[in-house]
């Protein structure tokens, strides 16, 4: 039960994230939407700068479910052409036209702007990118056994940062789905050629 | 006169941007920022929309001037290595340590990030951000004169994609200076042997 409302009150932060930013974030506001009162919300997160940690988290692992990554453990055992196909959907399964990805990815661009702004975010930002790098670098290093660690570090992190950047283009309309997909398929075709040199 | 004090209003609405986002530029706050009437500032932008459109246009101009893109004309006669060195110039005076190219930075990544919520921004944006791409694109055609036109297109939507994505890491304190540097340069350097292919 109290798991369910914890649950509810995060889903509707990433609501109000994704609707007003990260600014319009209120507590008074948050409670409406959930709900809730916001005694609720102090109880379960103490602060706005909990609240916001925690909303982070919870955005941060429903992208790992939707991409495909929430399994664990079974990356272990692919060989080179899996991983990569795995890494190339983990990645293209970021721009989806679903209603959950579109909210999420709004609430995650605005939680990465936001930390410009609000420094006490900046650490768990930081080593939420990080597990993502981290990820990203492995799949690489099973599709390149043999390129060297600050390589795959590199390729993973000029990766996520092309997401990043043609995430906002995508949400803001610029950019078709289609063609986002065609422009990370071949930057994942030449960082793992770059990574065989 | 006039012209000076449009210059003032701009400046003072990029410094709002940059401080308190897009969300947070009020006309009596621009005022006061600029030292100038609402009605002054109206009589210049006609509204809030006109502002901001005038606002990303100046933004994108001062972005132009730092990263040495202002000349106009001088890059018709550069040669392939000249090309390229202006390129890779253009991409990393994104990244400096200066006060005014951080907040232009700021600001132009609050304008790209609400572009999403305020719809009326988009069309604007979309052409400045289609301006850069093809910038770069002309720019890397000078260095590899017989790579097909959509080859160069595409690798400059994804430099300049990945320019973004990392300037938001940059600029919130994940990623420092001189690794940005160091991502964007083996970036250009895969495009560039990706397009003698």
């Amino acid at each position: 039960m109290a798991t369910d409302r914890r649950r509810t009150i995060l889903e509707g932060a990433a609501r109000v994230i994704a609707r007003h930013g990260v600014r319009g974030l209120r507590m008074e506001t948050l409670a409406t939407e959930a709900g809730v009162s916001t005694a609720l919300i102090y109880y379960h997160f103490k602060d706005r700068a909990g609240t916001l940690r925690h909303t982070l988290e919870f955005i941060s692992d429903r992208a790992d479910r939707y991409t495909g990554d929430g399994g664990g453990g079974g990356g272990s055992t692919l060989g080179p052409r899996d991983a990569r196909q795995e890494l190339e959907q983990s990645l293209l399964l970021e721009f989806q036209e679903l209603p959950e990805v579109r909210e999420n990815s709004i609430a995650w661009g605005e939680l990465r702007a936001s930390a410009i702004f609000e420094p006490e975010l900046r650490g768990d930002l930081a080593r939420a990118t990080l597990t993502w790098i981290h990820d990203v670098a492995d799949l690489l290093g099973r599709v390149r056994p043999t390129a060297p660690a600050p390589a795959l570090t590199a390729s993973a992190e000029r990766l996520t940062g092309l997401l990043e950047g043609l995430s906002t283009r995508w949400l803001s309309g610029a950019l078709p789905l289609s063609h986002a997909h065609a422009l990370v398929r071949e930057a994942v075709a030449l960082e793992i050629e770059h990574l065989s040199r």
